[in-house]
């Protein structure tokens, strides 16, 4: 199977986390979102380990919440150790609900609105990520208000191309997010930001895009990081502590993925930046890493009803379930591949061709296409595999339809983490 | 300007609807959908005149209300003698909860789950417009426990290809939706539908894409439509008293977009459906359109305030606004264009090139690229023109971002159509 947290038991149903994934279907209904806790916590104890091991005690693993984000999800990250990267004001009050301490919550985002820096402030938190000179000042500012002096990085862009999809690569200089490092950009708001007040930077955060497989594109953002940390020292003292080189980390979505070795490539890039400083004859910066995709992914499917098995004579199959792009977007919206099995007829052959489409009424709500599945028709349960990022928390009432809820998996028992939505949540703020 | 309903006050600020969209972004805050009443009111009108001036009096003019879907929208439509079109138990729900008659309510989609069905005719609803084999059998079989014969539609494809976008293309052979004339599936399928006892078939329903701007596409289903019902009346007898054209009229969403005639459309459709009976020597069945994005697309507008203006030395301008994919996904899920202006300097020459960005942390959260706009500062109210149809109802919660709230204007004043979201809302069914 995908991943090791999947099985097909002897009644020749799916199991996920030990769990028969048609007994959850039973119990909960279809649509719904399954997430396996033993998953999230063992990804987690990957990083934190790999991190203290190779970058020492003082390093920091950062759940970067927009990949998966509800109360639950929270407290068993915090309870694993690591710090919450937020990017809204919606992400910080869940966090906060799910009792994170504020020191541990660094804002991120490209737009933080004054109502959202004030909120952050009042709550203490940690460190903004602060993007452009705008908010700068509007941090310093408010800080300046409520008496107090704001820790921060500095969002840089260090212009690396991950050859990923152009949706997810956010390292290049044309960015909507951060300061060009090559323009000069990034040297001038650094030096304005060392003049302002309110405002205490600490260091320097970048982050070079989505389903990245190689350790070598950390080496090589880290060498132009690390380059700036030491030219900005030269000009100016100041000496960054922190480095936060953020997320991106692969996942493996279908068979022909690659599989990520987190603790060989944390222990990679944590070679080449220790060659890198002593080079430059510095100390190494506090590490920050920011994983959020590759923690959740895999600890996550979804499970659907079929409602119709289509096949147009002299063109293809469809096979239409009960869910679609209001749960999960990613096909429509980077035709992302996911693989799916029938979870009541998982031994099985694959061998039905078909396209599967969600129940919106719009031809681009599919899910996947041309893929092989056990022959299904109404009734049978669908599993989409490796759901636990970026579905849930893209999910929308497209259609007025429900979001489903999200169960989680422990010890071979499953409880309730986000209750399903009803037709009168959707309408509960109509007037 | 792009719309009559859009104009320029001495203030030198934008105005919808003779509201001065400043006022309305500083008593409502933004992000903020703004919706014109009269402008809804009068393209309903524009629809049921033209279908009872061309088609008579027992032609029947739909919402498809999954364009935008609360209950003031229901209010105003009904109001206006429109039936609803609707796709999923959520409209269904709050359509009913708007006061819209359960028979004037056509229940479309391309699958319907069996709590749906059961909803549905337990809500005495008019029409079920039946896509499939399978959904055939469980309305029939639900109709028999309630002891109900319910009435119907068939979804046929008739394989047109109206050349506009894939993800809005429905009419051609290969679709998720319906069954196929050119295979000989509708044929059969519609033989077999005559053979259930709780089922009773009226007629035909057809969609052909979006973003149609010329009646030749409507003429064109039409014919392949008249000549199947023509076909099954000869080989079994039944008359299809009903054919259901569908929607998919063209909205003006940037200058070089064409305008819409709806009368003349209609007029010509018309012409050219009596033409086409009086040769196949048939009775007109009764004519139903559907029309959604052009009831509402330029009844809407959505206002953001400005967070920060990056010029990237050598590449671009990007401007970062309070709200983007998470209230309006068109560009990130289409590439689909928008017009934009700077609402408090509507009078200033638009002479700034840049890329709106929305605040959601992901590189593909843009609204428009390359566009030019009076130069823009933090603060700033930007209005994005044309956002009625598909921004609030495919409006998601990405980045735990609350969702903006509906203000409706009439005669000068507004109203709360849909109060915004709070953190609250948000993490309501975390457990």
């Amino acid at each position: 199977m995908l991943h090791s947290n999947l099985n097909v038991n002897e009644k020749g149903n799916l199991e996920f986390a030990n769990v028969d994934c048609t007994l959850l279907a039973k119990e909960y209904k279809t649509p719904l979102y399954v997430i396996d806790e033993e998953r999230i916590r063992s990804k987690c104890k990957a990083y934190t380990s790999a991190m203290r091991k190779y970058f020492g005690e003082n390093s920091e693993t950062l759940y970067a919440s927009k990949a998966l984000s509800f109360k639950d999800v929270y407290k068993i990250v915090k309870s694993e150790g690591l710090s919450i990267d937020v990017v809204s004001g919606g992400e910080l009050y869940t966090a906060l609900s799910a009792g994170v301490s504020a020191e541990k919550i660094y804002f991120h985002g490209n737009n933080k609105t004054d109502d959202e820096i004030e909120y952050a402030i009042d709550s203490k938190i940690g460190f903004f990520i602060a993007d452009c000179r705008e908010e700068l000042d509007r941090i310093d500012e408010i800080a300046r208000e409520k008496g107090i002096v704001q820790n921060i990085l500095m969002r840089l862009t260090p212009g690396i191309d991950t050859h990923t999809y152009e949706a997810v690569r956010t390292g290049q200089v044309d960015s909507k997010f951060g300061t060009a490092i090559e323009t000069g950009q990034a040297r001038e708001l650094c030096l304005y930001a060392l003049t302002l007040k309110n405002v205490s930077l600490k260091g320097f955060h970048c982050h070079v895009g989505s389903q990245v497989f190689d350790g070598q594109t950390f080496c090589d953002s880290s060498d132009i990081m690390l380059n700036f940390i030491k030219e900005i020292e030269n000009e100016s003292g100041f000496c960054a502590s922190i480095l936060n080189l953020g997320g991106g980390y692969g996942v493996r979505y279908i068979d022909s993925d690659e599989h990520l070795n987190i603790e060989k490539t944390i222990s990679e890039v944590a070679s080449h930046i220790k060659e890198k400083c002593a080079l430059l004859n510095m100390d190494m910066p506090r590490i920050l890493m920011e994983p959020g995709r590759s923690i959740v992914a895999d600890a996550g499917l979804t499970l659907y009803t079929v409602g119709s098995v289509k096949t147009i004579t002299g063109y293809k199959s469809y096979v239409s379930i009960d869910g679609g792009m209001g749960d999960n977007p990613r096909y429509a919206l980077y035709g992302s591949q996911h693989s799916a099995l029938v979870a009541n007829k998982a031994s099985e052959k694959a061998d039905f061709l078909c396209t599967i489409a969600g129940k919106c009424c719009e031809s681009g709500d599919l899910i996947a296409e041309d893929i092989m599945l056990q022959k299904p028709e109404r009734g049978d349960i669908l599993a989409v595999l490796v759901t636990g990022a970026y579905n849930y928390s893209m999910s929308s009432n497209y259609n007025r339809i429900p979001r489903p809820p999200v169960v989680v998996l422990k010890d071979g028992k499953s409880r309730i983490a986000v209750k399903r939505e009803t037709y009168e949540d959707i309408a509960r703020n109509d007037v």
